[in-house]
């Protein structure tokens, strides 16, 4: 009943459609994740989201555990409940933010240590607790504690941190406890595609429901990324699902369906909107552009969303853009 | 046709029920109109004010004529055009931000000039400006300039200032040609009420088909604007509507709206709003209290906004507040 059915594959390519089916409802696939970092995404209301159509969103496990808490938020009856989505929600482990994001971080085989950037404290993120935090928040989807490696990085370091997500997510798996919500193991191995298919093996074996493959595009060559992905997707097995984490452009999401992959998200529409980058049919548009100022056509012609239905000019556009209204 | 149209009056105060007529429809008084600073009334759609009622906004002449200009909202089609209100829009004179937002400004029988804080420029907005810029935007209700005295101000100060802006009043009439734009004078005279009188009187006389009472709210006693509305109010005509510019607190409309007051506007909501500030029938939240971080019950029970009815518990209003998120 839970899981994941495929129901065609391309002729082709490696692209499938299928179903992700959870306690909450189905979602079918491949589909887009927008990201929902802190509970929110950005500037938008839950019913927005639904009306562009949005089924299944991405939410920081990193941010909500710092802000307000998993025990706020369950205590609040989860996730969903809090910030009034009816839709389903996959739950990073926190790991990428904290390599990432944190002032300083100290990786030891307990887990990840990181300085609390509300409070200073010392952190200890460690399997166990990413698991707890994505129950305690109620998420659809969790995913394992896993190290995202620098790009570019040194075999010999991949192979050991992939050799220690490996132990990680075996601790995942013991900690998780939880009558619905599944989780999903995650691939890792820098640029490097014995160890991608050493990672996606080992991974695979655990007996995982699904799968995210991590550590790409992260600055590599689109070459390694579609490389790399193949040589992970390979060993996964084909009747779970596949999330290619933090991917992507439009064209990355196209060629990378063509390989299988079944989820996608990223920060890109909702960070470029902020930033004043529009994505049409007809190639992108910085809005902020002076050219702009007394355009007097709205985004596209061929769109349906509010900005262009609504004949919004890009004068207006830019004029918000210009004066940091969020509107 | 267009004009004012009074239907039914309080048998115990000064207060009445009427209607606005403009070419572009009628909106039923006394009403409230939210603050469109900006061309936008910050962080909300146009349908979203429509589904809260709002029939009417107020829009900023020295904001929108610094930024974009009223020649690319004249070009845009005009204002309502510009940012897709289907309602009416009522904009000042800028001369309240100019004398209280710019740096330096000098005040003569001119106008006023004032450095611009986009590039520097010196401008010297005069009666004959603001109007063509009213013109420009195409508003269905424009301001004269008028001086809005700081409070306190000495006596024999605001009876120059209120000659001038009489002088000013006269200009504006002058200049304002226009085939639907309504014109309305403004009413000043500091806390004096014999000033009161006089200005309204004389204003009055000048056959404007509404009036704006300013300077008013401004830091004087609550029992000294009441006393200047009633001396204003008791010289302008009947069957001609009143506007009490920047007015005011849930408290102050009933009560001036008792004295005979048809239009109000305030930043007062949006800005609490973005200040953790909530007005309930229960009283007012300051959702940034420590209180109210785990606090499951929304708002109010007796509401029915997006935030009450969608059931958002304080914790996660608290939580947007803290992180910034202006959702």
């Amino acid at each position: 009943m839970f899981g994941f059915r495929v129901d065609s594959l391309c002729p082709d390519t490696c692209a499938r459609v299928g179903e992700i089916r959870t306690r909450r409802g189905s979602v079918p696939t491949p589909v887009f994740m927008p990201v929902g970092t802190r509970a929110t995404v950005k500037a938008m209301a839950p019913f927005e989201l639904q009306e562009m159509g949005a089924r299944i969103i991405l939410a920081n496990t990193y941010h909500l555990y710092l802000r307000p808490g998993h025990d706020v938020v369950g205590e609040a009856g989860g996730l969903h409940r809090f910030m009034g989505w009816p839709g389903l929600i996959l739950t990073d482990s926190g790991g990428f933010q904290v390599f990432s994001l944190a002032d300083r971080n100290d990786i030891s085989e307990e887990g990840v240590t990181f300085r609390s950037p509300v409070d200073g404290q010392q952190i200890l993120l460690s399997p166990e607790l990413a698991v707890e935090v994505q129950m305690g928040l109620g998420s659809d989807i969790a995913m394992v504690l896993d190290e995202c490696c620098a790009c570019p990085a040194e075999r010999e370091y991949v192979e050991r941190s992939v050799e220690r997500t490996l132990r990680w997510a075996e601790r995942s798996l013991e900690a998780h406890d939880h009558p619905w919500q599944q989780l999903f193991g995650i691939v890792q191995g820098g640029v490097y595609g014995d160890l991608r298919e050493w990672s996606a093996r080992e991974t695979a074996a655990m007996g995982f429901p699904g799968f995210g493959i991590g550590g790409l595009s992260v600055g590599e060559d689109r070459a390694d990324m579609l490389r790399c992905l193949r040589a992970a997707k390979g060993q996964l097995p084909e009747e779970r699902p596949v999330h290619l984490m933090g991917v992507g452009t439009p064209l990355d999401i196209v060629d990378c369906a063509a390989e299988g992959v079944d989820l996608f998200d990223c920060v890109l529409p909702t960070r470029n909107a902020r930033h004043g980058s529009v994505m049409t049919w007809e190639g992108p548009i910085r809005i902020a552009g002076a050219q702009y100022a007394t355009d007097r056509r709205p985004l596209s012609d061929e769109c349906d969303c509010l900005a262009c239905a609504g004949q919004y000019e890009r004068a207006y556009l830019w004029h918000l853009h210009r004066i940091k209204e969020p509107l």
